[in-house]
């Protein structure tokens, strides 16, 4: 078994418009509103939660902070829906996605969000669940409910293991 | 023309459910979900986004504070869809509402929103836009993106002045 391991990259729109949107202000020309009291950033992510009898929801996921370096179990996918997050606090956090279609674990990737970069999974696309990296973080999600199987689920446990670690760990944890 | 003082009250879920939903984990029980990792506070307000040919979207709105007392010159409500506000800086602010139907000056209420609640206006309720308190606040907001005339605005200036205060400033401001 060979482990790989993981390292975030800064999370861009660029980086990530494989798997879906980055919700934020910076680098949108918002629009005036409110007679001049607001700024509306317009419409920042592809919402696709109507279909097959579903409709979007609004939740809050409170995330317990995880210890690196940390070894990735699973990953999931939603074929019926989009999936955002919102974080609520501020906190960075660790996005890990691999593409849609057939799990190819030598192409997860994984992003180091800021705390005001919200993230939007497009149907499918795989992603493990929010990796807060200190204190408990809230996130607003904006999925679906409806008829459907609309979680499916991989082991990563059959596969080499895939060890995430924030760079400045890497030493510590004699080259993890 | 006689003022009418307006103090916010607290924001609870019982005293806003004529005007729509407060977003918020406080007071609802968790799903524990991703192995125990997270907790999910779930379907927290009916997004209505969908009806006459529109869809949900997403979108961050940055407010400038206000100066306070502040005389409310207009309010806007949305015939075609529900509009969700939930902060993303953790700061309070204040909502304005009336309910729906005809616009009716004496039933306007104002509340004091902590930075841990959003709110959902309902299909109609009048509201005032998110008033900032203190520096300026990122807010997402869930509306809809489609075809009709979804804003209707009614001008205060038709009607005695209503005059928003904050508790604190009530004698500072002379009585205002």
């Amino acid at each position: 078994m060979n482990a790989r391991l993981l390292k975030p990259k800064p999370l861009t729109r660029e980086a990530f418009a494989p798997y879906g949107d980055v919700i934020a202000a910076d680098g949108v020309t918002p629009r005036p509103i409110n007679y001049g009291a607001t700024e509306r950033y317009h419409d920042l992510a592809g919402i696709d939660c109507m279909g097959e009898g579903g409709r979007a929801i609004v939740s809050i996921l409170r995330s317990t902070p995880r210890a690196f370096p940390l070894t990735l179990r699973v990953m999931e996918s939603h074929p019926l829906s989009s999936q955002a997050f919102i974080p609520l606090r501020g906190r960075p956090y660790l996005v890990v996605v691999a593409p849609a279609g057939p799990f190819a674990p030598a192409k997860v990737e994984a992003f180091l969000a800021s705390g005001e970069q919200g993230v939007n999974y497009r149907r499918g696309t795989w992603h493990h669940f929010s990796l807060s990296l200190e204190a408990p973080s809230d996130f607003l999600v904006i999925d679906r409910e409806g008829p459907g199987n609309n979680c499916i689920e991989v082991s990563l446990e059959d596969f080499d293991p895939i060890i995430l670690t924030l760079k400045a760990h890497a030493h510590a944890a004699s080259g993890l």
